[in-house]
């Protein structure tokens, strides 16, 4: 049964995502009706610059003031693909308060300010879908938020940043130092002009704070979450990885404590053995593992970004919305009964790959080997390699909590012997 | 807010998957309760041997009268874990009379009546959820149903039964024969006694007709799903995969065809590259690769049986729709608008991998070569091996329809050189 009066849908932002956001609703309109059960019809789109809006959108839809159009109460849903905090913000707010459901890819706007976006979405009985905003067209926020609503959650580990990502992947596979692999990635448009969004983890740990919130039904913001960009990432340290048979990703990771009293979000370089599926995730691809107590290990694999694909993931919600629209209902909010507080980095706990530089002479290994027993940190292997009075060990550790090993490591630059830490790493997926 | 009075549940089945529905029911009473936003009550277990159910189930809710539970009226979601045809159909729709919803986990009968019990679902207003009846716990119906609402899927390509690849991962990695390998799989409890549904195809058949009718908005049924099963896969074809740099795994293949106008769904051993992530897939994992226009390739990994990750999948669906029953809305029905036909075996393109039994004498490859040319079906490789008159002649060929193919091979078979068709495999994943 086909209801003929249309949905209207106001997207706010034209630039590559919003582009085929419009393309594919007007190549797929009738797809589009007949999924939804009524026509859906784009009714405005708001851009800062007219002139560079692209082929295929009527140019009497387009406005600079999209304040109004989020505003004229005609709309049904609103679709902002803007990114950043304001005027995202405030344009979701008002779009609530004047009647319109909300589909954002806006995962910098829902890591900080999640929490209040919800509050009024359920205030005024609105939908609030971001699955765009996670992994690009991944399907990641609805398995989590719906699939796995009867199950029990105990960790997200993954790959979430594909910029990042290709980048450790050409130092992996040829051997390139990190400036040089992010200058291809720059090239090859993979990386932006300023990088430091991504390099720097702040992308990720964005990502990490939403998937932590649903996934333990608790309130998890950006300042919650724990960062290690990857810019000091060397090609040593993938030689080191080579040796232990892992390679090196940038992770994101979720994890619900052991007694499941709290949970933790860190984003962090770290060694994954090459046995482990992240390993072979290549390229700007993104792959997310989910452990469950029922369900076991889920992973989720596909393109992490990119206009169509993350268009892709603001269509399934745009039709999830006017389904709920067309039926007077709305789809799950925010769920966060949990209340579970999130730990500092200090308690999680985890392996470790220390390389130490040290002097080559005989007891070098014996203080070293006490200083990680006086903190509790329990060594695994480790491999020493001399030469010409210098040396270097290289240690691999039992799971330790990152607390001990911190001062572990402020310990050993105390000693004498050991003239600099050369690289600490963790090492996961084990 | 919560709602105080409960939602009522009757569980059909007290299985391996049943009983792992009510203990969790039992042991996440709470979060259950948060995240529907009511309790939920386990209000009837239907089974047929009372006494063997399961530690943990309060006796006074256990019946031998299925049909009586399902009519009591009071019931609001119907748990349907029995299997099979008959009665589970009948049950299913009686409980749609009487008022309930259904969240299903019967893959053959959904593949065989999924569009009558669909009908039902909707002419009483209700919800008939099925996410476990494919793949286990993966997500996969919802992320096609829902995330990909918006998108245009031209291709799915999975393992989709465990018990297969459990035993064909144990022939490629140990070099055993298939009767070697199903053994083990049954002394392990990954094959049932009688292993005819999983290694003759059927089960996968009947998730490629759900996955197909969901990923192209047509009805495909289990009789439309062309079948082979493994049981004649060797290892002399395991040696001639490895020459190719490929594994040999059981595939469930869903494609629209290229001119759009239909669909074909089919099940068979495949040889597919090491490279492809489908290749790694190891024991008795489940993974699905989904290609769509927008989307381009995700892939869902994970566990695709056993009793606790089932069970998670209906606990998932179970959640939704007493979300749904709270909201007064159903979620997605039947989306079958597209009702694109199925075509035949024939129609399929893809590439082969042909071993032949020829006698060792000049001009036997011209004479064979001649046949593939004559049929349409191009040549990529050719290799021979010759030994005291006897020779095998291994053809792989470019893409080309199983028609074609058919009548090549039928044609080879008629030459006085070819003693015989050893072994003909499909290419797949490239």
């Amino acid at each position: 049964m086909m209801r003929t009066r249309p949905l209207k849908v106001a997207l706010l932002g034209c630039g590559v995502v919003g582009s085929e956001v419009a393309r594919i609703m007007t190549t797929h309109a009738d797809d589009l009706a007949a999924r939804i059960g009524a026509p859906v019809e784009l009714a405005g789109v708001a851009v800062r610059r007219p002139d560079r809006v692209r082929d295929g959108i009527d140019p009497s839809l387009v406005t600079t003031d999209a304040t109004a159009l989020v505003k004229r109460g005609d709309i049904d849903v609103v679709v902002e693909v803007i990114g950043g905090i304001e005027p995202a913000r405030s344009l979701i707010t008002t779009a609530f308060e004047h009647g319109a459901s909300v589909v954002s890819a806006n995962k910098a706007l829902l890591a900080q300010d999640g929490a209040a976006l919800h509050a009024a979405a359920e205030q005024h009985d609105k939908d609030l879908y971001y699955e765009a905003a996670v992994a690009g067209a991944i399907p990641l926020i609805r398995p989590l938020r719906e699939s796995l609503a009867g199950d029990k959650v105990n960790r997200v580990l993954g790959i979430v940043n594909g910029t990042t990502n290709f980048i450790l992947d050409k130092m992996d596979s040829t051997g390139a130092g990190y400036q040089e692999a992010l200058d291809e990635a720059t090239a090859l448009g993979y990386a932006e002009a300023d990088p430091t969004a991504d390099v720097e983890g702040f992308d990720a740990a964005a990502k990490a704070a939403i998937l932590a919130g649903i996934a333990f039904h608790s309130r998890v913001r950006l300042d919650d979450v724990y960062r290690e960009g990857m810019t000091e990432v060397t090609a040593a340290d993938f030689a080191s990885a080579k040796n232990m048979g892992c390679t090196i990703k940038l992770l994101a990771i979720c994890e619900r404590a052991r007694d499941g009293g709290s949970v933790t979000a860190r984003v962090h370089p770290a060694m994954i053995p090459l046995s482990h599926p992240l390993a072979s995730v290549r390229g700007a691809y993104n792959a997310v593992f989910v452990e469950s107590d029922a369900s076991g290990q889920l992973m989720f694999y596909g393109p992490g970004a990119g206009g169509a694909p993350t268009a892709s993931a603001v269509l399934g919600d745009l039709v999830a919305v006017c389904r709920n629209r067309l039926s007077g209902a709305t789809g799950p909010g925010e769920s966060a009964y949990a209340a579970l507080p999130v730990s500092g980095m200090g308690d999680v706990v985890t392996r470790y790959h220390i390389s130490l530089d040290v002097a080559d002479k005989p007891g070098v290994l014996a203080q070293v080997a006490t200083v990680f027993a006086e903190h509790g940190v329990s060594i695994d292997t480790v491999r020493q390699q001399g030469n010409n009075g210098e040396a270097a060990l290289v240690v691999v550790t039992h799971r330790a909590s990152d607390a001990s090993l911190s001062g572990t490591v402020e310990a050993l630059r105390k000693l004498d012997t050991v003239r600099g830490v050369a690289s600490i790493m963790r090492v996961e997926g084990e």
